[in-house]
């Protein structure tokens, strides 16, 4: 078999292995929404900047959807996971708790979403331990997350980075989630997830199983471009910040770059730039981008930017000002992260107890 | 350089860095005995089976001497470490008490050591996640007790097995500990423990250090055969448990294999049967093992038995009484070991909140 051949082949069995992924993720959604109480969902974010529109459509939307279904809902804040790939926890605190603010003011009800750091909840974290034991180094080599992000870190590959896809498992097990909403390129921590629960039902509690093997619900939003038509990334300046103001976000609009063309096409291959703008006011507008085009044709990038900047700050105006209504009483920000991290506390040492009695381990 | 030129200077550098650390151990404990209250002792066991004399002169002797001393004095019982290179936790509960029954029988007093097991401090293990960002996988590999144990163990490294040198160093840290009494094989555990505390402290506390740097004190004892010379082992039914009885000591000691020649001399390496019996009458005699043999003479492989029988009983009749009297009351056992476990709690608590001040990590 050639090399190509061989690529071929594989390319195949990945994409086969996607589609009973995609499948498992249609019936799992239909189940979801069928009974939705039944469900314990685990979703979060490292805390290393401020959340963008990316963050909002590609899955922020998602979690206050479930959240208002009835799903029982819980976000980590993977403080942790900054220093997987990073020297530094600098700025950390703020992260966390601007995290805090947009979460709330896209809709997440604290009194329904469990909100928790990472660092808070050490009985969760004692889960790594028995977990460490259920896997391989090879196992945890296959990961494809742990090899992407060794090779953009630039640094040898640190014990927490190798250990990663555990961590997750812990994130997700402490507290029984049964579905994880992902991107495609999650999919293999869900896997070395239900990996580990099976192994650790199997070999120490066979008879009352203490853990589910969750589900992954694949993401159906599209991947956002930045505004240059590149990828979204705080380096490149490219993102629209949810906790922005107007006049930042018109600033960053103005300035983004498109082509010498003055007819305005929806052609993502050809015109990466101009239909980036074009799929942003499309997002926040519910709009086919093809028709904002059409409707501004002869009219030109200048036009095509004031529309963006006009439909952007329209649909942000509601989520900065309960932001910044939010932001006028830190304190009661801190007191919700405290009662989160205090029932994270509450469920972990309930699990750990169960753990704790498969294994015989209660003295 | 030839393989054997360049093992042979292996070899030196070796035994270069061993008389280094050798070094360091009697300053160590010259400062020890000057200052005794200005050390914290961290050691312990795995839970796997029960105390032999081994233990007894190669660790317990040791711990009970630096507790009198005043040095503040912990025990953990390492029950996590049980499931590095197996799949089950057999047997757990029992082996954990049953340590406990023999730490107080030869003198821990729970009162000036903290005797506590691993899976009760969700704090302690915590640190894991901190600490593993400090070491790369590579410097987890060159461990030698790690390759060592996972040839020994016939299966594929696990996740927990390659990261246990960083579960060492939660231990050695969590309670400041700056001393730790070890065999020469565990010296490598001990240097990552420093480059650990050593990277915490320049990366996150470098004006208010959070860890001291520990030091090793290396054990004088010397290695301890068991009664067939061979290495003392479960397997090997080949060592005198400190809670056997007599009876079952004098039957153990009656099958151990010696050799034709009638006239007892020691001589380790052409006599190992008949020498290992000698070492073990001399331990708990503290006399000469020549000496033992000249006595003996002519009367042959019997009567050496039933001097190694006599003075082993004799040695082991107080440790076996008291365990039998503390053996009574097993509620009390628990008790100390919950009372040690609250101990523990407290204190790695105090930790992990320098450790998450030291992050930025308070929210």
């Amino acid at each position: 078999m050639s090399d190509d051949q061989q690529m071929t082949a594989a390319g195949n069995e990945m994409s086969a292995s996607f589609l009973a992924a995609k499948r498992l993720s249609e019936q799992t959604k239909a189940q979801l929404d069928a009974n939705p109480g039944r469900f314990t969902m685990l979703t979060g974010d490292r805390p290393t900047g401020r959340l963008h529109l990316g963050h909002y459509f590609g899955s922020i939307q998602e979690r206050v959807a479930m959240q208002n279904k009835g799903v029982h809902s819980n976000i980590i804040i993977a403080d942790y996971q900054v220093i997987t790939d990073r020297d530094t926890t600098e700025h950390i605190e703020d992260n966390v708790l601007n995290l805090v603010l947009d979460y709330l003011a896209a809709g997440i009800d604290p009194t329904k979403t469990m909100i928790y750091t990472h660092s808070a909840v050490p009985a969760e974290n004692q889960l790594m331990l028995p977990f460490l034991s259920l896997v391989t180094e090879a196992e945890l080599h296959r990961n494809p997350t742990v090899k992407s992000e060794m090779e953009a870190s630039g640094h040898a590959l640190t014990g927490l980075l190798l250990t990663y896809p555990v961590h997750q498992a812990c994130d997700i097990l402490f507290c029984k989630a049964n579905v994880v909403p992902i991107g495609k390129d999650n999919l293999p921590h869900v896997e070395i997830t239900r990996t580990i629960a099976r192994r650790f039902n199997e070999r120490y509690a066979p008879k009352h199983p203490v853990f589910p093997e969750p589900s992954a619900i694949l993401s159906e939003a599209p991947e956002i471009p930045g505004l240059d038509g590149r990828k979204m990334s705080k380096s490149y300046g490219n993102s629209i910040m949810l906790g922005a103001t107007a006049q930042e976000t018109t600033k960053l609009i103005k300035k983004s770059p498109t082509d010498s063309e003055r007819r305005i096409t929806f052609d993502p291959i050809n015109r990466p730039q101009v239909s980036a703008l074009l799929t942003t006011a499309g997002l926040v507008t519910d709009r086919d981008p093809k028709d904002i085009a059409e409707e501004i044709g002869d009219a030109g990038a200048g036009a095509l930017k004031q529309y963006v900047i006009d439909s952007v700050n329209e649909f942000l105006a509601p989520h900065r000002e309960r932001r910044a209504e939010l932001a006028k009483d830190m304190d009661s920000i801190r007191d919700i992260l405290r009662d989160g991290n205090n029932r994270a506390n509450a469920i972990a040492e309930q699990t750990l107890d169960e753990v704790r009695a498969a294994m015989g381990m209660r003295y």
